[in-house]
């Protein structure tokens, strides 16, 4: 009977998702996915909570979200899904058109956002004026907040989920040092003396969230909320969070297939991956400095999961004819019986932001049910959606999937 | 202490292992291999069971393995070795030339075996005069029986593993559907009565074999003990067996690639995988007839592991240049969100001796290991080593390489 | 002064195109892909006439084609669009609709074929009642060359080219070897005598068209006018005509890497092609009948190009998920200095019928200038876009495309 | 008569090769297989001089070549020999027993060479102690015109051609500008002065050997004989000489393949190469600087052969494991019919060495071959052997072969 109620109350639920980055591949792929499977022109595939096994979770279902967030530049959800439409061919016209007017509906919910300490890569990439860039800190979280808080009450919402799409920040091993990063006290003190040098975008972003109480996922490599500051006050505020970096390419592939080297004992000699992809997320990593933060993102995890070390290079390089068609090659040298040398290939063909989008639906109805259930701090389970999931060592895809079925299965049986 | 005194007696035993096909690529490889890691010439890669992991179990050790088995043709150990050296670069011939007396010795325990049932194509790559082929099957199995027990005594061993290393006899549903395939009075009826047209070789041996109460390894296609009667006979005799068909290549990272799909919901659209080779295994496959017990084998696995039926093609082809380096390409269709088809290919170039040689070793040592336990009847644990593991329907890779690390695990704590 | 005049003609000239397999995917494309270029929706990618050597030749313009042809099924050009559209992604939506008056206006111009002789599978396609099939030979022949002067009349053409797209027939010794394939009297007195076992469709066609003075071009490997008979009527009619088997995809490639081993002494020691593709083209070809006719056509010419013997394999699967993109994956392994082993690998991935479409309209506008030429006979200088160019040895694709250079170069300074 | 007399001289004719980076992996696999060669161990597969056309120019048998040259390493052949044996496997310790003597004699005519305006990266890797690097350069070029001379009358030589081999040196545009680059008498003063950080080492060598009256050949990127000024010298000395970068591996590829997207009239989009290897030349590459001037050299061709600017990435990256088995992937991104983008993908697993070594054989020939014609200055028909083939527009691989034929059938029938 309890359950029963329950199933009601998650059919009801409205659930606002508000997304820095709304405006770019993958934020645009989420609003038209969500559309194209609520009018049931599409299957669920790529949705990872459309399985069978997480039924009995009840989680909110996609129908009831409610979309808004930030962006930089000035176009229209539905110029932004005509402009993906002619360079990836992802979406078909018929079918844009008969979600046109609800994408038109959330233009009324999308902002100017801040490009704070994201560099110069990025800022030439706005086309907006951006207001906040010129408030001091305090000022910028207070604008944050109201727009979070104003939505929730023009909606009705029953809770939000911040989510960061936004383009990789330049890697800056200083905001993983500053005092504000280490300690809750010293993180809201830079905010209120204005410290602007020492927080990126990514951080204010989640500091404003998770002050106010809404779940925080972070798909970016960027910094976000990793700080033992900001995992303090996720703790403090009872709000769960998760990130960071989604692994939805070629690294998803490597945590999937170093594995079977360990099982039958064959050492890897060397691991050569080289990423072309042509689209904004492409140009901006031709930046050698916010390729750095992708990068080190990648490069961990073999480490990690071989247990010993091997030499890894790993090449990202902006091929504009492809768009968001990311295309890797990676080559395994491996050494077998009798010292044998022997090789893997793979070449890995997919939509980037294809792969992205129902990640980021699976989070959000993921981090709703956490906070629904009184969890906080780092949501673990859900390491496997991450190339570097926070607090989490075990880079092998299989345990993380299977960390999350456990979670699946407790929770199941719970009620 | 007790585990201990264990470790020595384990230290001091000596272990037979008899191969049926060792003149064939992967039992050289097997003797060579041994030997060269016996004299410290090549690491340990490649074997399981010389992990860390495996330590406390107290393994019999390499160097106390002695050789000896059948084959159909009249070529030396050495000669099979220098063969191979010209044909895939594999073994050094410096090296060769420090264990060939070792090898030459191994030439005394070599005896011509039977091509009963094998087939046309197989009977062609017969050179030796094959006398068992013309006894009664009751006289078969004791000339056998008797080439084991003398094996055993001759060299005071302490036990002896029975390895199917045959070429791949042609596929014919009959030999799983007559009635000494389904009861073991039925079978020993038929071996009695010379029904000879109801056994293949491999079954003969394995009856042979696990009759004695000598542990079975199947590492081919063929029937062997698969039959619920040849299991019965192996409960009866207290005799662990496991088999079949050693899971080295294409496969392999089939079974690990196709859980990443249903990790994150991604619908195969089809599989399609072509492999090239070039060895004797090879012309052997290039006969339609064995080649179908093969893919047979090949075939049922996405299927199981996916769940759901897709499109599925397997072919394997004989490319003579190529000898025993396996090359096989996988074009992967798939699904994403927004029913988007993407694609992942695979190109693996292996060495197949190499690959198989040092699982058979993990293989005798886990059956020797398990016989030394008291445990009868399939080896479940060793799934993960098998490309139809018998008796086990999960194919995903990681959940048996799971079952195996489990078993180590409570055996290591079991003292 | 006489160049101008003759430019003048050419613009003004109206060309009819009667292809067979219309309905057919390349069909469709050949007929899209025209009238998106006529109202400037896409660039001339593709066409080698619109490259800058051959505008000497005044070549008739794109817009004054008229197309007609035979079909077997019901389908109108609008619903095959639509259709490919669907499973290719290769046309847009939204310039399909700007051209749907003028795709419907040639449904006017389809009739019904014939799949005498075209076997089963082709048999199978076949969704329209097909009359012809029940005529007899001489009655069949009339009934075509009616249709085709009826067309030419319709629209006041000035000549018509005739083009077999139609699904290759299986592959049958026996039509080249009757006395109807050996000489032009036993092939008419085969027609009249209703001899209908020794002609397969596509001579049929070419009969009727070559007989009538229309220029014929065979892009499929069936026999079309390739008989010694069917080049006598040619020569005697006064007709250009040319085939056979339009080079695409993987055998263009073949026959350009080809070349780069013998220049520089490196043996080829094996060439093995795997071919998967899933339209109604590959659903036809996974008859190994249908099969055996494309396969012979792809094998040739690598021995012809290396002047030696070396191990070919040529496969072609239908993996139906693919559609119309054909993938080849190539594994060519080869011998340098010191005897060394090394491998390329090539993978293709094309859409089938947009490789084949423009070469039509370069055939079709080649053959309309040969015949203003007064040339007769086999359009030999065309062989770099055949397979199996009748009449030709030379398989080098750059000896091939030297021929056409030469052939335009020569008729761009003639006038 | 004049005929026979000719091949008889040049059957008894001593030739002298003076190799530059003697020691490296190309110049060892030079003296290796020629010697294998001669004892005939291996085919003479690789060597396009080999081949049928080739005969009637009655070149310099290998038997007859006399082996010296500069190394800045203190390894002796045979040394050299057996590590690359055991990196790449491509000799057989077999063989090289039987070729032992022959390679200790060359031992006797090897120097060390200088490391003049080499860079730091090629610095390191000397071990020998360079006495040469601290002379002014007139004292240098007369003490390296001394070792030639000397080394011809030793073996009473007939001529001597002077081959550099050496690591690529670090590129600066700089050695083309300088006055010395532009005019030989700026050159000589150079020279004379000893300004010496004017002139690469290349450049110092290619002097030398000219000067003398030696035809010199650049296999390698670096500057040597291209400067104007080096050009005027050739042609005052009556002189043949050639460069520079040998084309072995995927520029070959790419040289050949280019010019079918032209004959088909399809776009190229993008060209995406990435080359991995792991012997020295890889690690000398590694270096950005020198990295440079090799990228440099492979970029320009496809702008060359399209005729168009399209996008190019070329990458080279050191992966250790793959020693001199160099690997590439090529991803060509092209526009067809209706502007569909398709894709071809290539890799080419080559052994580097292998793969340069025949060709110095062919230029050693060559060379002799034109000097004994009196021919002086460029060896342009030559260019199909070089990257970047000096005085040569054309980069179309078949176009450039055809060069090479034209020449010899014309020295075919000039007797």
């Amino acid at each position: 009977m309890k359950k029963q109620s329950k199933r009601v109350k998650t059919k009801s639920k409205r659930l606002g998702v508000w997304i820095v980055g709304i405006g770019g591949g993958v934020g645009t792929t989420v609003l038209v996915g969500t559309h194209f499977i609520k009018k049931g022109l599409v299957s669920t595939a790529g949705l990872i909570t459309e399985t069978e096994i997480f039924k009995p979770l009840n989680l909110v279902p996609l129908d009831n979200l409610v979309f808004g967030g930030y962006d930089i530049r000035t176009e229209t959800v539905w110029e932004n899904a005509i402009d993906i439409q002619r360079q990836t061919k992802t979406f078909s016209i018929e079918f844009l058109n008969q979600i046109k007017d609800d994408l038109d509906k959330i233009d009324n919910n999308i902002k100017f956002g801040t490009t704070i300490n994201c560099g110069e890569t990025i800022e030439k990439l706005a086309t907006a004026k951006l207001e906040k860039n010129d408030m001091p800190l305090y000022e910028m979280v207070k604008i944050i907040q109201n727009d979070l808080i104003s939505f929730k009450n023009k909606y009705k919402l029953d809770n939000v989920i911040f989510v960061n799409l936004a383009s990789t920040e330049p890697f800056n091993e200083k905001f993983l040092n500053v005092p504000s990063a280490n300690s809750l006290e010293e993180l809201e003190k830079a905010i209120k003396e204005d410290k602007r040098d020492d927080l990126p975008a990514s951080t204010i972003y989640a500091y404003s969230a998770i002050d106010c109480g809404f779940p925080y996922i972070n798909f970016t490599p960027s910094i976000g909320s990793e700080t033992k500051a900001m995992q303090e006050l996720a703790i403090k505020r009872g709000v769960p969070h998760m990130g960071k970096d989604g692994k939805t390419g070629e690294t998803m592939v490597k945590s999937n297939l170093a594995p079977m080297f360990i099982y039958r004992n064959l050492p890897i000699l060397s691991w050569a991956g080289f990423n072309i992809l042509g689209d904004r997320d492409g140009q901006v990593l031709s930046d050698p400095k916010n390729k750095a933060t992708k990068i080190r993102s990648k490069d961990r995890i073999l480490h990690n999961i071989l247990g010993y070390s091997t030499y890894v290079h790993t090449a990202i390089e902006y091929v504009p004819s492809l768009s968001d068609w990311k295309t890797a090659w990676d080559h395994i040298h491996f050494k077998g019986f009798i010292d044998t040398k022997m090789v893997m290939q793979f070449i890995w063909q997919g939509c980037d932001a294809i792969l992205a989008a129902p990640l980021i639906l699976d989070l959000i109805r993921m981090a709703d049910y956490s906070k629904s259930q009184g969890e906080k701090g780092l949501m673990k389970h859900l390491a496997c959606i991450f190339k570097s999931p926070i607090g989490i060592e075990d880079h092998n895809f299989h345990n993380q999937y299977q960390m999350l079925m456990n979670y699946v299965k407790k929770h199941s049986f719970k009620d």
